[in-house]
């Protein structure tokens, strides 16, 4: 394509910066650009003005590590919350979800991710230092780990759990098992192993 | 949830931003959000400002309605092109495929869409009228017919050359058919069946 393409620069600098999105490709790029340029433009401008917004002022809290705008996040400064629980998460979204179940009152600590030795992922990145020290304030009793239960998330919570049992912490893991308001028939069979693994006398 | 989520504004702002890019749900958005934030913050501001600059710098060129910098674009502006062909494609990505297939040296209107009636895509959506206007300059000897071969292309294409022929103008459509390269055995039926009936003798 030696030939000058009609396209003009601000157009080809678009598609290229939407690119950088996860999951986009040159063809899904161009078709969010033409979508915004011809159907939506004050959604570009919004969307321009919240990413810069974001960048600008979001930062990590220095105690939880989740997405803050101020040193300390609100969730943490919270003074109706356990502060002897601390809820480990892969994600800020895992976090809204245990947050809209009700079935927690304590805080959080948020990983980023999850462990991923074979993306080079490892606790650094995870921020388990910082982990290891917000557990050592004197009142955090129990580490309840609430990381997905996928290959990698298992494996971070059993990284988790030796580590922190080592410091002499009480470690406890979220249940699996059978969803609230399934039936047996649809549900997958290796759910049902574990529930049965993980049955508790009543 | 009445509860107060421990979501920051700019991050909620910015999901919500992101939902407004075609295809991308609540899910995605976040997905792209925390990668933005946590691992491509130059990234961020590179679509922050690709999207303004965008919004503030393109136009429609006022003789082939594609994005332009200026009044007229480049293209339109080129006096090597031949002026007595005019080729009508649907969206600037199909004139730049066009471009890179440089079998095609004449000037493009681009309709930036297609005719939708089910969800009311009409003719004056379309800029059938402009179109009216451009074939009308007393040099545009021919209308290449250049939509895409799906229903709604076609569609367009039928619409158009009624309208134009009307209009006395000499109209076609580019060729459907066996790709190039490509053997018999692995293309589907329907191709053939129209490779067939658009046969041309030799
Ligand atoms: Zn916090
Ligand atoms: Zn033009």
């Amino acid at each position: 394509m030696q030939d000058h393409l009609p396209e003009p620069e601000p157009l080809s600098a678009l598609v290229d910066a939407l690119r950088r999105l996860p999951g986009v490709g040159v063809r899904s790029a161009r078709r969010m650009a033409y979508h915004l340029l011809q159907h939506d433009r004050k959604g570009a401008q919004q969307l321009s003005f919240a990413l810069s917004h974001a960048v600008n002022h979001l930062r990590h809290c220095k105690r939880c590590h989740s997405f803050s705008q101020d040193e300390i996040c609100e969730t943490c400064l919270n003074p109706k919350r356990d502060d002897s629980l601390l809820c480990v998460v892969e994600t800020p979204a895992d976090q809204n979800m245990i947050e809209a179940s009700h079935g927690y009152r304590g805080l959080y600590f948020v990983l980023m991710g999850s462990l991923k030795p074979l993306e080079g992922v490892g606790p650094d990145d995870l921020g388990f230092d910082k982990l290891l020290e917000r557990v050592s304030d004197g009142k955090v009793q129990e580490v309840i780990l609430a990381t997905n239960f996928t290959a990698e998330g298992e494996t971070t919570a059993h990284y988790l759990a030796e580590m922190l049992k080592s410091r002499g912490l009480r470690v406890s893991r979220i249940a699996r098992g059978i969803p609230t308001g399934s039936e047996l028939e649809y549900v997958d069979a290796g759910t049902i192993a574990w529930a049965f693994i993980e049955r508790r006398s009543s």
